[in-house]
């Protein structure tokens, strides 16, 4: 029985018909899908069936499968970049790699050797390679996904299990190519995530039950949730991103600062290539720690908060305006203040992932 | 643009196989289905699509679809019971349309009339009626289920679903016939639901996260995990199960308690039709309270405690043992004591749903 699928017996069907690709200007993120898709079949009785690359196309799934009911599911998001030197890389992807097991094994689906996805999702990305903007400032969004398909109704680890990896085009997040920052709302009456759950990882759950919030943010007039926890309103995260403060602490000190992996804070590979990237440079503290609504306050009001920022795949880092709290709105200066250390993150992430600078941190796909 | 599906529009494909039906007496549950489906399709351009029941059959779903990705989907549970009349009875089947209309709202899918549902369920159930069982320790399991369907990435409302119910027939839930006890295993490393989270609505992240946790019950040999909350370990649910306390409380007052409906537990409609039936008794007191794992360790030394069962709709009640709780095995009189109540219970919940006491609790299918 197989423990792993291996990319070497990957099976590849290639599209017939390719579709027209489109304009990387217009691009609403995840709405185009490329022309394959790479799908792994698991059983308990078979173990792993060998990978396939193939057209992309609807799954048939029993009524009763478990990612329908129970949301035994999960899934990851990493981009392919096209450098300046015309070659395609990923950005750590062995990051991406690693969370996916954690999540597999936290959502009871099965192992596999992440290797060898990673060598299968690279093949796919070359079969796809075309649909990988020339552009700087457009990428191709790599959506790992891993569903319970056990075709019967017991809340119970699953028999059976598909694993598979579509891509979509995406555009520069912020189409005027400059920041633009957005405005959060923050109510302490719903909470993403808590100690013993499932917020720390990349599980279907914690993202479908945080839309019902996203909206009355979007109806209050601010553009994402800024998420609370505990009796002390902790600032956690931003949506679907992490959350950075750089300011000048309560004990004066210059400081970047981000929640820590507790249990309750998505561990994001851009939070921690910020985070490697803010200790190499060593010019300022770097510290993951806590920070409650009422630290926040008190160091706007002494005029000590330099900028705010969320971070993750899609837009890199997000400066944030503002933060609608407590019926008042609370007006953060990070765009006052350059933002003088989002761009420079943001210069030296994209520097790295559109190879204008070598780094470790890339794989190349062809 | 259609507000609701109706009942009156349904388009039904008889299936022209029919499968053979299983004994009644070797049910798992969950693993065998009827032979058809109803299935309805909502869009945010053109509203809800007319009703079908069908054959059984995969679903075809867009990979992309947000049931896959961020668990965008809810489900219910109830049961068609054969009576002793040979006519066919759903139980309280309005507390789950109910309820199944609140999951939407919180996990974003789209409203509809809980009447023209249910007529549609009395339809697709009365098609495949030879389904039910004709035994009075067996029925036939309902599960309406609704997902999102969204073919694109975007955590966000969706504007694509699909609500479809399919059945199962299930076997008594105790194989003997008579009540046989579980034991619990309480640790507070893992928490259930959360206020401002989504505990208390029947939303598939809730239970796919259940799992590791119930996996970790059985290795320390036990059957059902007991979910703590807080700092205090509240005593809150069973496994998927509402959980009630028949004891002799603080106050020397003989005493029927279960965890008030305050956001982490679930509205089962058990659990309601037990106060329900506790309060029309009017023998004792019956109280929606918090209670902890202090309360009840205290209580059992000072022989306060009679009964503690769970509650739903697979076992109707779950007499309790045991509890595994800071490596210490807690031993709780259930059974030493009848149980009286238990088994009351679930001969007066079991006389409504196999029509041997008139009720307007339940409502006819055939």
């Amino acid at each position: 029985m197989a423990e792993t699928f291996k990319a070497k017996d990957l099976i590849i069907t290639p599209a017939t018909i390719l579709k027209e690709k489109p304009d990387p200007n217009n691009l609403v993120f995840g709405t185009v899908f490329t022309d394959h898709m790479l799908t792994v079949e698991w059983s308990l009785n078979f173990g792993w069936e060998k990978p396939h690359i193939k057209p992309l196309e609807n799954l048939s799934l029993h009524p009763g499968s478990s990612a329908l009911h129970y949301a035994v599911e999960l899934f990851e998001g990493m981009k392919a970049y096209r450098g300046v030197d015309k070659k395609i890389r990923l950005f750590r992807p062995n990051l991406n790699m690693d969370r996916m097991l954690r999540s597999a094994a936290r959502i009871t689906l099965p192992e596999f050797d992440k290797k060898e996805l990673l060598k299968c999702i690279q093949e796919l990305v070359r079969l796809d390679q075309e649909w990988v903007p020339y552009s700087t400032s457009a990428s191709l969004y790599v959506r790992p996904t891993f569903i319970g398909t056990e075709p019967s109704l017991g809340v119970k680890k699953p028999t059976k299990a598909l694993l598979f990896v579509i891509l979509s085009p995406v555009g520069p997040y912020f189409s005027s190519g400059s920041f633009k920052p957005v405005s959060l709302w923050a109510d302490p009456k719903y909470i993403r995530a808590w100690k013993g759950g499932t917020g720390d990882y990349k599980v279907g759950g914690n993202y479908g039950a945080s839309i019902f919030a996203q909206n009355e943010a979007l109806h209050y007039g601010c553009q994402q949730v800024l998420w609370l926890c505990g009796e002390d309103h902790q600032i956690t995260e931003v949506g679907t991103m992490n959350l950075f403060l750089y300011w000048i602490n309560e004990d004066g000190e210059d400081e970047l600062a981000t929640p820590p992996l507790d249990g309750i804070i998505l561990p994001g590979v851009t939070r921690q290539s910020i985070l490697d990237l803010a200790h190499k440079w060593d010019e300022f503290k770097v510290t993951e720690r806590y920070l409650t609504m009422n630290d926040l306050i008190i160091a706007l009001k002494e005029n000590r908060v330099k900028e705010m920022f969320g971070c993750g795949t899609a837009c890199v880092v997000c400066p944030v305006s503002d933060v609608l709290y407590k019926d008042e709105n609370i007006h953060v200066p990070t765009m006052e203040n350059g933002p003088k250390l989002a761009t420079r993150l943001l210069n030296q992430l994209t520097d790295i992932q559109y190879g204008r600078e070598e780094s470790d941190w890339t794989i190349l796909v062809s």
